[in-house]
């Protein structure tokens, strides 16, 4: 398999570029082609500006778009990895659904409604919380996250969702609890 | 009152800028103070860095954060203008969501779990959707938007919500139906 991983988190030292690491040499010893993109290593840029859309009307993209797309358009497989920040994901990374989902590209309105155009793509979405889960689970956060982002994006471009994995409490975690999260994503993705 | 108006479009042509031109003007023929904060038109910049981060732990913020957070202290309303792009907002504003609602200012943590710090506040949200609400309220997209939004940031820092409007199908919708939003919103903050 192709697999593609979008990853977006400021600190190479954080819990989440762990969590990168981890899947990447879990998919590589099994002999899967990985490639990662560092939003912030690679200063991705995630205003959705004017100059888009005037591209788009065109049936165009700008050039660091079109790299992004081509990356989706040669994988089978894309694994999300980001914290949540205000109950769904930060700017850099919401700003690449802006700029990279785009019309003509990721769906189309035809007569019947929005086409999804991502149909045989399966993705897997790895989040860090700083609220514990059960704290979000009562609320009905946890359903509402899924359901704006894993239906709201990627089922919207005819995605198959593989996996949503919720990781609350990080922050205040021990470093045996980190590692047990670590060995837990390994055999999930393995 | 002292209204703080936080626009995020980057079409200044867009209805959500008439929408803005209509709540200002609302505001102002009952005599409240409205002050505009046109994200796209500031060039805000909405990533959230590793400086943003040390200046946290060091109880600072940066001089362009420094400056929303003194609009916000001095409001008494804040009311939030923009589109829905993926069933929430657009990467601009999440990115003034993610700097500027820091910890220590918005919230922090007490020994009873984290605390709102912006309990005078009233919020108004006004978003413009491509989808209709009759679809987005079937599939339960419409509360768990407000549940995201309203509950995971702005009662998050003890804020209270007046109202969230939703206006759907907006890119299909006739110049007389947008004359009638307009009209009910400026009734609505009247």
């Amino acid at each position: 398999m192709n697999i593609l991983i979008i990853y977006s988190h400021p600190n190479p030292n954080s819990f989440n570029h762990a969590i990168l690491e981890t899947a990447k040499e879990t998919f590589q010893k099994q002999g899967h082609t990985v490639i990662v993109r560092d939003l912030y290593a690679m200063e991705f840029d995630p205003v959705l500006k004017p100059a888009d859309f005037e591209l788009i009307q065109q049936g165009k993209v700008s050039q660091d778009v079109k790299t992004e797309q081509e990356f989706i358009s040669n994988s089978d497989l894309i694994v999300m990895i980001y914290p949540i920040w205000w109950a769904t994901m930060g700017a850099m990374l919401k700003g690449y659904i802006d700029r990279v989902f785009s019309h003509g590209f990721a769906y189309r309105y035809t007569q019947n409604g929005p086409e999804g155009l991502l149909n045989s793509k399966k993705v897997i979405i790895i989040n860090t919380m700083g609220t514990p889960n059960t704290s979000y689970e009562s609320m009905g956060m946890l359903d509402a996250m899924a359901l704006t982002t894993d239906t709201g994006i990627y089922k919207f471009c005819g995605m198959e969702i593989k996996n949503h994995i919720f990781l609350g409490a990080i922050p205040a975690s021990t470093p045996e609890q980190r590692a047990a999260h670590l060995q837990n994503i390994s055999t999930l993705l393995g």
